[in-house]
């Protein structure tokens, strides 16, 4: 998987057991993209700092599905989910069930 | 929720998170229903000591469980997969696919 994307799964999440500046740095340079020194004025830290703060996000993020394995879990889930819905021969309740999981995952 | 179901529930979903002396403090003294004073003695500490770290992974866990909710999301997961094997006219592979999903819970 792209590194960015697997960022952004993993920040879905576990971006909540951050704390809120860790988060809100995280949000802007993975999530929305700005720069490293976009960043890093924006929060009054140097570049630097704003880089070491990234990495060690990742690390938390990435331990914690590696305890977890809840992007793992849903992965699953929504596979089986589709086969659910090619199995239901469009049954529109059962297809409209399927939708409300995928929205609690 | 009974207090002791609700304790079993929040550390079968959080307890990768303790550190490994307080899971297996909290494992012996809830799971497994162990007395204060025979966890004290397992572990060579005081009783109060077995007390306070109980405490203390109450909160924590109940501290995920506010931030990710993962027992509120799959208990509704659950209800949505009850209602789509009543819908499913007892389709075998249907079946099958939300006692898959199940365990993945």
């Amino acid at each position: 998987m792209e590194k960015i994307v697997e960022q952004n799964l993993l920040f879905d999440f576990y971006g909540e057991l951050l704390t809120e500046h860790q988060r809100n740095v995280y949000r802007d340079a993975v999530c929305n993209d700005m720069s490293l020194s976009e960043v890093a004025e924006e929060y009054g830290i140097s570049r630097q700092g704003v880089h070491d703060l990234l990495k060690r996000c990742d690390k938390i993020l990435q331990d914690y599905e590696d305890k977890l394995r809840l992007i793992r879990r849903f992965d699953a889930i929504g596979e089986k989910l589709e086969e659910i819905r090619s199995l239901s021969g469009e049954q529109e309740d059962i297809l409209k069930l399927t939708e409300e999981i995928r929205e609690q995952l």
